[in-house]
């Protein structure tokens, strides 16, 4: 018997679809022709997701998210380059700490965690350092789920003759992102965020002609991804062992994503799971931390509650006990919590979890407000 | 439906219990409490198979075995280590590789592929070169399934004041290894070998003192094994997202090791795979490659048969078609393929191969001869 296991309302890994899930029930040879296939279906239908056939390679690396970013800049980012990095959160700090362990110098622009870095902040501190090679991005920024104008900056990145590389880590796929309109070197995700697959790989969009010219660049054999993209163009397979059953997971999942409509039909459900937990939460008096303009429509950081009864640890695992997996709050100023609303989730389940923290608070007898500031 | 797939013997990914897919059913929260019950489990577990508690700790890692390779030099092999690099088949010219690619000082020693490295070979060059730190080794080298005497170069390295790190990738679970005896910095496995969960993750016993010393030696973030501890223990979490799917997969079949009868079982049931493929092979009159004292029960090499009708890609898929999936030859002087033994298969399975073999042959046109040279 299998535990009733509670949804996973967190940035991922996140809830997949048993269908998802039940693609792992089968084990693939590494080096079969018909597991080649399965990974060469899985690159060609990313690339279509952004439109980038023309322009880029797909390459798949094993590891999670991380391993894909380090090895992105690694890979493309000469000994002798320069990286602005532009910061507001923890992943955008982590983009700074893998130039500092590759030996790759850097420098960083951070703005407040509710601040978007503007176009206007890039094309200032590309004209001020004329030494950086490449602009490193997080497009939306996990730590609170605020939204960087990625189309802008790629513009004023490109019209500086600079090289740009973004973290699309939780918004591939449910974001519209076009690369035969937005310039960009590397744009890196992975199978466990919005495609809503199960974690385990992560995958670079590669621009053609810097991948070509990135040879002998990497600090690194295992996430070379010059050598990754040119042993699995030579082969079909990848060049050490895939983790068989994420892919097999992530090809199940990708064809879901296309019978539901793509990435309008992901993000239509993703921002309409969104607006219903907003709506939610705002009747039980909880705040989000960012206003709405800049809010992604993946991840939701709210304000705790004002009370000295109120404990996350309590709080998360009564609503857990209730079906419902939490974030905990990245920042370091204010207490907060998060709420993802992405996966294989819809409205209904959003509002039921809104039912949940509702109930669990007055059973913490935590005073609920009203949006109007009167108790609810 | 699932589709019917066929059993792998290769030397992983390989065939796994439906069990240990089935534990792939359920989504993990990776923050969560229970996810880190999981991951404490597993290291605890795999620590129990060396007897390494005491002496050593289990640190995992995302990705395939190679990336855990690499992490183990990386972080244990100080930038002005020099690593002796021992080398019979593909993955010690791989190990040289690494050392390569990430600027550590070394030197090889390469015997024939059907040919161990001995402890007199390493006594003579620490010998000869006091300069090396650091002593690499394969246990058993998949590209042929040579075995090589660890506890003999174990002995040795360490009365040199030297410092080892094994590469027991295809060897772990099921090969005696006592850390209380075979003294080693590092020893490195995967999750989809002997001990047969799926792949997606590799795992290495660093011996504590030497972990401990290792803080700022790598040159990469998310491979440094002395970060991915540090965190661990102080959070219980992974550093970056986990494969929990994969880890989940891990500790069940780490569950059916124990109640199968833990290493020596496993051992007995790979080597008994092993003899009756052997015998079975060898009255279709195919010869392995290596002699029985030095075959580990892992995977076996054979001679491909000499005649002109003979394509190992036509052979490859008229077995899969009868529902085995062998793995190709990596010699470069001889034509070979290759038979895993491990996986959860049993005599029976392979009885059932190498009849679908000698009907294939048959049916390819290809006179088998018997041990004694006759036709059969």
């Amino acid at each position: 018997m299998l535990p009733t296991a509670p949804m996973l309302l967190t940035p991922g890994p996140l809830t997949t679809s048993a269908r998802t899930r039940q693609a792992m029930l089968v084990d693939w040879g590494s080096w079969d022709e018909r597991f080649n296939q399965l990974t060469a279906s899985v690159r060609a239908r990313l690339l279509a997701i952004i439109h980038g056939a023309d322009s880029h390679h797909c390459v798949p690396l094993q590891g999670s998210g991380t391993f894909a970013v380090e090895a992105a800049i690694g890979t493309l980012v000469p000994r002798d380059g320069k990286v602005l990095v532009l910061i507001n959160g923890a992943y955008g700090k982590r983009l700074a700490k893998i130039c500092e362990v590759l030996g790759r110098a850097f420098s960083t622009f951070a703005t407040a965690e509710d601040e978007p870095t503007t176009a206007a902040d890039v094309d200032r501190l590309l004209h001020a350092d004329p030494s950086i090679s490449h602009v490193a991005l997080i497009h939306c920024e996990t730590s609170t789920g605020i939204l960087n104008p990625l189309p802008a900056i790629a513009q004023v990145v490109k019209s500086h003759g600079k090289r740009l590389i973004v973290d699309a880590m939780s918004s591939f796929g449910a974001l519209p992102i076009d690369a035969r309109e937005v310039p960009f070197d590397a744009l890196i995700a992975a199978s466990g965020k919005c495609l809503e697959g199960v974690p385990g790989m992560g995958f670079v969009f590669l621009d053609k002609q810097a991948l070509a010219a990135a040879q002998g660049n990497c600090h690194s054999l295992a996430m070379d991804l010059f050598e990754q993209h040119r042993y699995m163009a030579e082969t079909g397979q990848w060049r050490f062992t895939p983790p068989t059953h994420v892919v097999a997971a992530l090809h199940e999942a990708l064809l879901q994503y296309h019978e539901e409509g793509g990435q309008p039909a992901r993000h239509q459900r993703y921002a309409h799971n969104c607006q219903t937990l907003l709506e939610g939460m705002a009747e039980l008096g909880l705040r989000s931390f960012l206003p709405a303009a800049i809010q992604a429509p993946i991840i939701v950081t709210f304000h705790a509650p004002q009370h000295s009864r109120y404990q996350f640890k309590e709080f998360y695992e009564r609503v857990k006990a209730k079906g419902f997996i939490l974030y905990p709050g990245k920042l370091t100023q204010v207490e907060t919590f998060r709420v993802g609303c992405i996966g294989h989730v819809d409205a209904t389940d959003m509002r039921a979890a809104v039912t949940s923290i509702a109930q669990v608070l007055r059973a913490m007898d935590i005073p609920l407000l009203s949006a109007s500031g009167v108790p609810a």
